[in-house]
């Protein structure tokens, strides 16, 4: 048999420079966050089947890498379904387990909550460019506060991070679950119809409102597709106003004002704004009201999102706790810097090549002198000294010096 | 049935004040390493079961998580073994990652390579105190450089680490398994006797030199107990001399000086040393020449080790390579600061206390302006307010100002 050498299918591996930029990615987002008091915390990449199966995951359930019981408790005579054989998941999310370690440890910790998570998740998908088995979360929380200051400070504070990595421009579309509901029950359509109509309604981008319209109308609901049409049309014309005028949930409408306001009041100085946007839909079913999404000036796809769900924690934990969310896109925001070949800044990477004969306490303390300006890499000189230089330089290096001669040269 | 709040046998939730610890040890472990090169990468912690299976793992074979199979590739209707039903496992360790990593990457590396791993491996052990069944592995290892120059350095730069985070007083401890191969055998036990001599052996610590000599005789070999328990004294009395005298391979005592010199030599003026120690053993199998361990003054146990591995590459991988590898015990250092109650040094947290009725944007803003020089969290005023604070003190919070009065205090 062939020796394997590739990663499992979906997942990669990271070299030295990719490495690099995510280091760099997850320090600055951590170091941002914990700025603002948030606080780190760590749950195991394992959980209880029972505790994955009961979570509110729809998609992502069937998603699930499961575990094979181990020992005894594996009985391989008896097996009517999968259930028999798995007795724990990978996670999928860092919400369940947030939920979870919530509920275990809330008397520990201060109210409201405000928590980092950077972490793996796992997920079974059909594999593609850009979507990974096991992908990094980067998720803060804050739990405890039922108003809309958690909402208001999620977005300072990722855009803070957002800053600290290095974008400069960006911008957060911001809507209420509750405004399009509102719209659609106003249109006639039932409530059972609510989730399929914003399925339809969330390709906006992708179809245009004449896409959308046609596919309302091949759904076949019970609802005037017009009225609808023609309601999203005004709100995309005239934004907050026009829910007004519509009528709409006012309790939504004030708080999309008031997140959006707030977010432009504290931004003045800075590249980055919030407008409310009828079209941010989210997939997820477990938002309650707030939701929303950022998005980097000459990128195009969503680089983070999140909102309220004031229902979830309880649901996983049986622990009542409204709470706010947002996920910056890690793997994405990676992918970028990646593309743009960002270096992050760091002590410029010298290689020290020393002669095979060379006494290596000798070029260890002179590697520890040239530490103190550079990080140092000693190596014996290669056969094929060209390629040795050519690895160096893909991997980081710009300088090597001789031990032999110590004069430090550009790797060219 | 009642909610999950325990995270999954073996494994553990980390408040904010140990993750605080964590990051802290992981953080300066990766920036000593890379000061001198070293290069992190990243792999998977899936990987394919064949790879796994075929590795070198002994006993962690047995305690491996394993994934099952998803989808059509699940067929519940024929299972004869285990075999039929997975098809990934959770890695068991960084070293057969790396193994792979190794020959799928290596034209893109320069040689010798240095990398730096710290990431989670899993083992289904028995959960008992400190011993976690997710945990983190801090490995460093050269591949590509068959000198000794390789052992120096992996000892070297570890120290270096040990000393950025903080640890003042500590001891490499360094042997050569052919050293004692070569004793075992010159007393006349079969070669197929050596491993289970050297298992009674690595108890000295626990059981003495009488210990040793009784279970030798129990375990009833081919071979000279006595010849050999007294070759063993005579080397711990007079170390690196008594293998001349007792004329051990020249080669293995040749490695063990010039590994010991070199670090004491380059390490004067600091507080850590080396010695040769017949009693270093190590519990893999797959060391083939020097092995080592460190131990922190007023700490029994180790807190890292390793050891030269010239076979095992090649044997998971197909691609031969000498290797040198060190993992610092990472958990085993977060427990010890963790029972020091070790505080990372950072910006001094501050809680920033307002008044339910407070415009938040004002709030914000004071925030950011305290961030300056606090680690700031903003927060509602509780009810019970004392308790607030008590849990800010337990989280990390030194300080507090109420919004209103704009009078930093001390949390007593």
């Amino acid at each position: 048999m062939e020796a394997i050498k590739q990663p499992v299918r979906g997942t990669q591996d990271f070299l030295p420079t990719e490495t690099r930029i995510r280091e760099y990615v997850r320090k600055k987002i951590l170091d941002s966050y914990a700025e603002y008091g948030f606080l780190q915390i760590k749950t195991p990449i394992l959980e209880n089947i029972e505790l994955l199966n009961g979570s509110d995951g729809g998609d992502n359930l069937r998603l699930m890498f499961k575990i094979l019981k181990r020992g005894e408790k594996l009985d391989l005579t008896s097996i009517k379904s999968e259930d028999d054989l798995v007795d724990m998941g990978l996670r999928y999310d860092l919400t369940v387990p947030l939920a979870r370690f919530y509920s275990n440890n809330c008397e520990k910790l201060p109210m409201p909550f405000k928590s980092i998570q950077i972490d793996d998740a796992f997920r079974a998908e059909r594999p593609q460019r850009g979507r990974l088995r096991q992908f990094v979360q980067c998720d803060i929380d804050i739990l405890g506060d039922a108003s809309n200051n958690a909402e208001i400070e999620c977005l300072m504070v990722s855009a803070n991070a957002m800053m600290n990595i290095g974008f400069t421009n960006f911008e957060y579309k911001v809507s209420d679950r509750r405004i399009l509901t509102d719209l659609i029950l106003k249109a006639g359509f039932p409530v059972e119809n609510i989730s399929s109509v914003c399925i339809t309604l969330d390709k906006l981008d992708k179809i245009g409102i004449d896409g959308i319209k046609n596919e309302l109308i091949q759904k076949n609901f019970v609802g005037n597709v017009d009225i609808l049409i023609s309601s999203i049309q005004k709100v995309q014309e005239n934004g907050i106003d026009a829910l007004r005028e519509l009528d709409v949930n006012k309790e939504a409408v004030s708080n999309v004002s008031k997140i959006v306001n707030a977010v432009n009041l504290l931004s003045k100085g800075k590249n980055f704004s919030a407008s409310f946007d009828i079209s941010i839909i989210r997939g997820q079913g477990y938002y309650t009201s707030s939701v929303f999404e950022i998005y980097a000036n000459g990128f195009s796809g969503a680089c983070g999102g999140g909102g309220r769900y004031d229902t979830m924690i309880e649901k996983i934990s049986g622990k009542k706790s409204p709470a706010v969310g947002f996920s910056l896109g890690f793997e994405r925001l990676c992918l970028i810097l990646n593309e743009q070949n960002f270096v992050p800044p760091q002590k410029e990477m010298i290689a020290l090549i020393f002669d095979n004969g060379a006494e290596f306490t000798s070029v260890f303390a002179y590697a520890q002198e040239l530490s103190k300006n550079y990080v140092v890499n000693s190596a014996p000189k290669a056969k094929n000294f060209n390629n040795q230089l050519l690895k160096l330089k893909e991997n980081g290096f710009t300088k090597w010096v001789y031990f032999e001669e110590k004069i430090v040269k550009e790797i060219k």
